[in-house]
């Protein structure tokens, strides 16, 4: 039997027996459901899974300050969209950029620099930046229970990753430090990148490799893991694809969805937020075997 | 100070306390030159460098059979080229085919099917092919001296890895048995993939995603591994941007090329291989700080 005595932060219930129930029988090795550990993949989505990704993700309060930054080397920055409507907080015009005007943000801010540079910036952010409703750095706006899954994973044989839409190179500066997980076990949005052999550095293009939501989650577990995950965790539509893959394998599965149902704790919200709307994983996730979890109700604490 | 004793098929000489002394080096917590467990990442090519490439690529000959078996079920392959050349065993033709042709068979044999379905038909052919000069299975046709490295290194706390032109959904099928490498540490040629909701599958496409060759080796452990590699190991021209981009990092680094110079115990072959010239590699080695491993010399044994 797997110990439960480290989900302490989750509270007894449907979701943590089926954690628990299914953690204990893949490593069963006298069980019809034993699972060796090279192949005990799990993968987490991060934005609003593994941490908060409200009133904003917090990629993007990272990019208002490049965007930010950038603007003060070059004034014309401020007269172009969509840098005029972000440095104005001209959120009607925003929203109507759509992914294209997101994408741009991002090509922007995100590129012409090395993969050091860019660590570099990143890092000093995270150092200063504040969340602005919780009040405290970005590194402890990661949710307490899911800390303690990853760890329990890990300790039960698991490889945990991260497959998420955010970007790549943003999340591997801080998964070691925030989730104990390795650089090479982190998938995200990506750029296309380009060697320079004098310089033996590489940088960082405006051209977009692959955006990692939905469909192409899977694709990319198929390029950057190569085995199909036997537990998956996320929260949003955009992660209904990975949480499907995981579920049509032979064999024990599980796939869990966050539902952010706690207005006091944390935030109360599903199908009405835009940039990230749980809406069809809701309706179907009793159909595709899916195991809601309330943060309300199988939470004991949300964040440290 | 590291010990050397597992590296017992490897002569004593300069390539092999260039080994010790770095993994010494690397792994001393009060050396200036400590690195940290989860920045040891090691690359090594894979075909010529962790196992034989000669007469001819393993994964080629597992092409050619899926040619024949193609032709059996669709009598119209065997009056096209390229497969025409391929079956009527035309090397004239075939060398006219140009990498354009390759990547045409390549695409044909792997393709159209699940990953779950290649994975299958590699077992298999594994299971039954033999090497036609060694007269062995081709996973007995690894580098001794290469396996002894990998567990040496892991031993060591590295973490290995493959960056191969060779197909990843190929070498993935082996690469745990063969190496001890996981299937997440595998990177290499891909093709597109496609995510069938309704069967849960992906489907290997025709389109070829990335050839994993020369800067593109760079490109994609940037997209991998995330992190820049302290050892690299290559066999030819197709692994010298790998070898510098390794070499161009801060502190101690070590970049290794194999020398293919015992026509008695494997094949000697550098300049003339034309699949895989070993050519500017070998002439810069000394300027761009590579250590040159020679096979006679160097190593004690080949195979088991």
């Amino acid at each position: 039997m797997a110990k439960a005595a480290e989900l302490s932060s989750w509270n007894d219930g449907a979701a943590k027996s089926a954690i628990v129930d299914f953690v204990a029988r893949v490593t069963d090795q006298d069980g019809a459901d034993y699972v060796a550990p090279s192949e005990r993949i799990a993968t987490f989505d991060n934005d609003g899974t593994l941490w908060c990704e409200q009133p904003i993700q917090v990629q993007f309060l990272f990019l208002v300050e490049r965007v930010k930054g950038l603007a003060a080397q070059d004034s014309s920055l401020a007269s172009r969209q969509p840098f005029k409507a972000l440095l104005e907080r001209d959120l009607k015009t925003l929203q109507t950029l759509g992914m294209k005007g997101l994408q741009e943000l991002f090509a922007e801010t995100h590129s012409g620099m090395t993969l050091d540079e860019f660590e570099h910036l990143v890092n000093a952010w995270f150092g200063s930046a504040q969340h602005p409703k919780l009040k405290r750095g970005f590194t402890r706006v990661v949710f307490r229970p899911q800390i303690e899954l990853l760890e329990y994973l890990r300790a039960h044989g698991f490889k945990t990753f991260i497959v998420s839409g955010g970007g790549i190179d943003f999340m591997r500066v801080i998964s070691e430090e925030l989730y104990g997980i390795e650089r090479e076990h982190v998938v995200g949005s990506s750029a296309k990148l380009q060697f320079d052999a004098e310089r033996g550095a590489l940088t960082k293009l405006r051209d977009l490799q692959s955006f990692d939501d939905r469909e192409t989650k899977v694709l990319n577990i198929g390029l950057h893991i190569g085995r199909r995950p036997i537990l998956a965790f996320g929260n949003s539509d955009g992660d209904l694809a990975m949480l499907r893959y995981t579920r049509a394998g032979k064999g024990a599965r599980l796939a869990l969805l966050l539902h952010h149902d706690d207005a006091e704790r944390e935030v109360a919200y599903d199908r009405d937020f835009k940039l990230s709307p749980l809406n069809e994983a809701l309706d179907k996730a009793k159909g595709y075997g899916i195991t809601v979890v309330s943060m309300k109700r199988d939470w004991g604490a949300v964040f440290d």
